[in-house]
């Protein structure tokens, strides 16, 4: 499977993806699925992508425009005027790459499907954030709807709901959502670390922390076993039922 | 959906089901999902149902012999000499149901298809659970999987992981479910209370306590208010991710 969530705080936005690709699970392998594209001090746009390996390789390969001559390239979404813009065009491209896999057309149910997470900033506007569906349209992140998660996203929300605050540090929201994965991982196995994470801090244009936690980080492994007795405090916290 | 979990712990058995029951977001209602037989002093037998409404229904009318006259009613359940005996019957009378409703016999992804949680206690062996599957087949509680979810499993299933213990008390383990339902509910509109419980210790071959827990439940009210804040503390005692 996968999972991906990105988080729009105050402050900036937070990405974080796993790496883990399979087909079937006697076949798995590692992969990246966070990719960037920026113009220092004027863009920074981040991709997370979910769904069938092939159609978000593509994606990405279209997206750098790996269909003309190294020297030719010029990616597009570095000259659109704003994220909407960029929403299009990836929602475009994403279209016509499962259109091109699919026996006759596009459907609704098309094993070549895939979801994207989109978000960054351009010179003039406020950060933002996409979740771009495979029919190519997309929604944009509201006070309402502050996050996005992508793939095996039901473990990891209950924590997500509670705990998620538009005004949390960066530092929480990294724990947040290693707490969030952590859940994930512990109940299917298509999602594994590393975990590739990225924070972006609004009107920087450049990422404030990229990095890749592998499984054995000591603050990812401390989260890890932690929890389990933060919660069990947690729990005795609560009023009694009593029988 | 639905959400039903069955507990085994050292000391007895827990079970816990919701009763929203929908087709459709814009056509839902209220429907008791767990089902009891017994001969007081002997057996103690439950039933919790996930799946086709009209699938679950027919099953729990066989199982009570609903296609005989009222006096001649004498569930063969209540005469099995073991609860393995009971899961087959439960499992075969399943099977049946689903392949009457199916076009051209049964096949794997039937819209009628249904799952069940089936447990209790027959005199001289110990109490047991079992989950039985559209196809009549069944697995056994372990020591390794000591409980069993049906329906939307997901959203509950990390705290159960965390926080079960098989030394737990009956009030703990109330608790633990109303946590994983109150985390079920507030991200699946197709589960949500009343939820049913029924608590049963280990050689008492009647129920311990059966109670209907309503929305505006004090207990469920202040878990379910409760739980944030208790998250809350658990996650700042974790360590700090250093940006």
């Amino acid at each position: 499977m996968t999972y991906c969530v990105g988080l729009r705080l105050e402050r900036g936005l937070v990405f974080m993806s796993d790496t883990r690709t399979n087909a079937g699970v006697d076949n798995f392998s590692k992969t990246r699925k966070m990719f960037q594209w920026g113009v220092p001090g004027e863009r920074l746009i981040t991709l997370m992508t979910a769904g069938n390996l092939a159609t978000t390789q593509a994606l990405v390969s279209m997206i750098e425009e790996r269909v003309k001559a190294v020297s030719e390239r010029d990616p597009s979404i570095l000259h659109a005027p704003s994220m909407f813009q960029v929403a299009r065009m990836v929602g475009r491209t994403l279209k016509e790459v499962i259109a091109q896999s699919a026996p006759v057309g596009q459907t609704g149910d098309s094993a070549f499907q895939a979801t994207v997470i989109l978000g960054g900033q351009i010179k003039g506007s406020a950060p933002t954030m996409f979740m771009v569906y495979p029919e190519g349209n997309f929604i944009e992140v509201t006070e309402e709807t502050p996050f996005f998660q992508i793939g095996e996203t039901k473990y990891g929300r209950p924590i997500l709901v509670r705990a998620y605050d538009p005004e949390m540090a960066f530092e929480d929201a990294v724990k947040l959502l290693l707490v969030s994965f952590d859940s994930t991982v512990r109940s299917n196995l298509s999602v594994a670390p590393p975990f590739d994470l990225m924070v972006y801090e609004t009107d920087s244009f450049a990422p404030l922390l990229e990095r890749r936690i592998e499984a054995e980080d000591d603050v990812y492994q401390s989260i890890s076993t932690g929890w389990g007795d933060a919660l069990r405090t947690a729990f005795d916290q609560l009023p009694n039922f009593k029988l």
